[in-house]
């Protein structure tokens, strides 16, 4: 497995000398010190991307949230939990030649957040107060200064997938979106395969429904492409 | 395996005959298609015990919620999700001997559950409504005929564990809680070992640190000796 990995590390492609930056994984944002909010991203998409790139040549940073999917080889691992926390990490990894923003980031976090566990009282529903989170992909996306040359921002959608992605990339000012359907009935967010539609400056191109791991594979080479 | 678990299933043992529940794992409260609000069980410890009592001969019902942990070979196994689906589950395997409510079951569900996911806005932090869920252990320790004969429940507290485990398992109504504290600093929760606190009638009892299968042994042990 070391050798397999050396050799991945090594591995010698179109993205020889690119360094790309992948999130990936859910974000959980804790409400006390039990309980949290999570969302149901397995991190699989996303760590099928850090793999098709590092199988690529890439220098892959992947920032991942607490998913249970086992972690790419040959990519430099960051593991965080939260919101905040993956924007940190983010910044500290500039400057890329891309950033793939696959992660589902919590867009709020727990403002009331409790240092001891929450009591349940007769009656009581407890107060819990919201604050939003960075948008880590308007801000990466935004940059006044070394924004990546490419971001590519990632929709969870489960009503009208291309126009709120479409709206979605001309307000992040991002390059691309990778939209999916996760509604329930797909069995995509969990699953093996998913159903892309790619929206850039020419429009949305829909992809047929394939695994992940092709998915992962098409987006690396078009990012390679994209790159020169 | 299939034979290991057959002759799991075929134990001869001090509870043999005897049929127990056990409930095990967090619950997930639904906030919309793709997030929700968990907690950090791990499963681990309910799962123990379902295995030790199983290997003492008893016939086990593991009601247990989205945990990663291996499901324990030789119980019959039902899966859910939020605390209402585990209340429903609880009803359905009523009468039983005894029953183990290890599960850390959410106090409360959204109310204002979306079936689409709800959307950021500018500015706008989501409404959210919380409700009481039913409470799975005061329900089955104060039903009025066909209560098991021996209820068990547990606690996971962070900070005055005697009292607030003594003050639980009198409102809840059940016969003995197994306590422990599962502040942060403890690595109890999602580790492989326990510090528990068994409060009964006979006032409360500190067992040393050890690992949750040892745990689940003792446990099973003394449910043993209660039924005779």
């Amino acid at each position: 497995e070391i050798v397999s990995a050396i050799e991945t590390a090594l591995a010698e492609g179109p993205l020889t000398g690119r360094r790309i930056l992948v999130t990936s994984g859910p974000t959980h944002e804790p409400i006390d010190p039990v309980r949290y909010i999570a969302n149901r991203s397995s991190g699989a998409q996303g760590t099928a991307i850090a793999r098709a790139l590092t199988a690529m040549g890439a220098d892959v940073v992947f920032v991942t949230g607490p998913a249970d999917v086992a972690r790419p080889e040959g990519a430099h691992v960051v593991e965080v939990e939260t919101a905040a926390q993956m924007l940190d990490a983010v910044q500290a990894v500039l400057p890329v030649d891309a950033a793939v923003f696959a992660a589902a980031v919590a867009d709020w976090r727990v403002a009331s957040a409790s240092d001891s566990k929450i009591k349940k009282q007769k009656g009581a529903i407890p107060a819990m107060e919201f604050a939003e989170n960075p948008d880590i992909l308007a801000t990466v996306s935004q940059m006044a200064s070394g924004r990546p040359p490419l971001v590519v921002g990632f929709a969870a959608e489960t009503d009208d997938v291309i126009d709120n992605a479409t709206a979605k990339r001309l307000r992040k000012g991002c390059d691309w979106i990778v939209a999916n359907d996760v509604s329930p009935e797909t069995g995509i967010m969990g699953g093996s395969e998913n159903a892309v539609t790619l929206v850039s400056d020419d429009g949305a191109e829909h992809w047929p429904r394939m695994g992940k791991d092709e998915v992962a594979h098409q987006l690396a080479e078009r990012i390679a492409a994209a790159l020169g």
